[in-house]
């Protein structure tokens, strides 16, 4: 197996320090390859890259009829939220509205993501709930599968529960590929995840992007899904995060989503391309160095999307006094 | 230029998630070659694993004559430690002996390594000193030069003031190499780092252990940093960190040290080697599983000592709930 090629290394001074290696892939909902860089045909993870699309069961098993979830409701089932007020007032309300709380949770409590809710609750002398974890939005939305489809909410992270099934499937429809046990992994927040080639990835953003390969329903709930994170890239991700910078910036162009561990997915829409990439080795810093080149490259940004890519193309790394002494760049 | 080998990968569920890749290498100190893999004449910045390098100054300049720097002194010029009590409390003390304080440190502050100290000194509403810096130590080791040496300590990290002139030497020395202006950083510390080769660090390193192509000041220096550090591991580290278990379960036998960016050097002392590795992409989890498994093949531990190792060797990757859902090994 060849390496794949490096995308982003981080420099010191005046030589490389680190380099960071990687794949990535821009196709049309045809499949179609517009751009691919190393091997895309190697299952990965996707993380919570996919997140939009494991909310396509919402639609699929009619959670959004009984409980006609709002835009904000759905772009926080698209989210890995910071913490922030925003994020949990608007998730407390989501789960309110249907019935539950955040008791019914089962992603676990981590402090927020951003620093200064981590302060602000560490101030209070307060611990995170599991409100505070940034996919307490995509869980909600599971639990409204659950209630749609009349089983017990309990356990709704397993892999056997019909919940998870649900997703599974959602995510089989749009891919148009069989997520299988054997690479199969659980997620930070307990749920599972399941490796597919970037190209299934990127063609998956791409269907949802056009609705082209998909049924009536998951055309229009793939493109809701997509409004509704674009139109509020802040509950999607939270201040300074590129995912939030670079949806506000494209005013709906652009559906972008980060993963963990390296991942970085979505759509290009009004040329109904999708795209997938991953750092082989985890690294977020490089794996946003990478997305920014892929986007200033291939998403014809105006002068100001072209200013918010290029400060995570090139990111200044600083030494503990806050002086520059290198950066992280996409090669 | 040929990819480096993957040596370390991390598993989640049934597949592999991340790839580590890297170049390591085992040396005796006339340079012949142990053990070796990938390209190990690329220069690599070698950060904070070659304090103990850096400290030969103190005896290059005579300061060690003029303040009979104390074991506990000489492991704390080599350590990258955790902000624990122990250190802060010793550093201080190390400055004090010499009518300086934490004021005349230029490392910068930053919270400390060690998560309880770090809770302590939040819930009593402080802010971290440079004593809490990690290289406050090696910072005080190179006050100690500047004052032998005559000089202003003011400036004394800059890459032309007198002090990194002295460091420069003596690595340059131990290493058998010019360092040259065009591979230069800053490290995190605000003190100049120089890129060589793996091959040059690890041999520099089998030198110190045994002494050879070393006068006899510099010699005497090596072996007194050397049983300063192993004899203090919990001075040159922290608790739990692998430096400072490792030198605690091979009792001399082995210097261990790691440096940012997944940097790891050390000497197996009893056998005369040198190593030295660099994980490509920087994740220290990997660069901890890689020199696990290097000293596990060639530092012949005992049964303990393998215990130690191989909780480096094979690292649980967990979720929010805090379940095993992986494991970050050397491959």
């Amino acid at each position: 197996m060849d390496a794949n090629p490096i995308l982003a290394e981080a420099v010191r001074g005046n030589w490389v320090e680190n380099r960071h290696r990687g794949a990535l892939i821009i196709v049309d909902a045809d499949g179609g390859v517009i751009a691919s860089g190393g091997d895309v045909n190697r299952p990965i993870f996707p993380r919570s890259a996919i997140k939009s699309m494991q909310a396509l069961a919402i639609f699929d098993r009619h959670a959004i009829d009984r409980f006609h979830h709002t835009p904000e409701e759905l772009a926080l089932a698209c989210a890995s939220h910071h913490g922030e007020d925003e994020h949990v007032s608007n998730v407390d309300h989501f789960l309110t509205r249907m019935g539950l709380s955040a008791a019914d949770l089962e992603c676990g409590a981590h402090m927020p993501t951003n620093g200064k809710a981590r302060d602000a609750l560490r101030a209070a002398g307060r611990d995170p709930s599991p409100l505070h974890n940034n996919c307490s939005g995509k869980h909600s939305g599971m639990l409204s599968v659950a209630l749609a489809m009349g089983v017990p909410t309990h356990g709704y992270v397993e892999r056997e529960h019909d919940v998870q099934r649900a997703v599974r499937a959602a995510v089989e429809y749009v891919i148009g590929e069989d997520l299988t046990e054997d690479r199969c992994g659980t997620d930070g927040c307990s749920i599972p995840t399941w490796a597919a080639p970037l190209r299934a990835w990127a063609r998956g953003f791409a269907r949802m992007a056009t609705g082209r390969g998909l049924d009536a329903g998951h055309a229009q709930g793939a493109q809701m899904l997509f409004d509704a994170a674009t139109s509020h890239p802040h509950l999607v991700a939270g201040t300074g995060h590129l995912d939030t910078l670079v949806m506000e910036a494209f005013l709906g162009r652009v559906m972008q989503k980060g993963g963990a561990e390296g991942v970085q997915c979505g759509a290009i829409r009004d040329k109904g391309w999708g795209y997938a990439l991953k750092c082989d080795d985890g690294n977020m810093a490089a794996s946003h160095a990478m997305v920014a080149a892929l986007l200033l490259r291939h998403a014809d940004p105006d002068a100001n999307q072209k200013a918010v890519l290029e400060q995570f193309a090139r990111q200044p790394i600083r030494n503990v006094r806050g002086n520059v002494v290198g950066e992280m760049r996409a090669t």
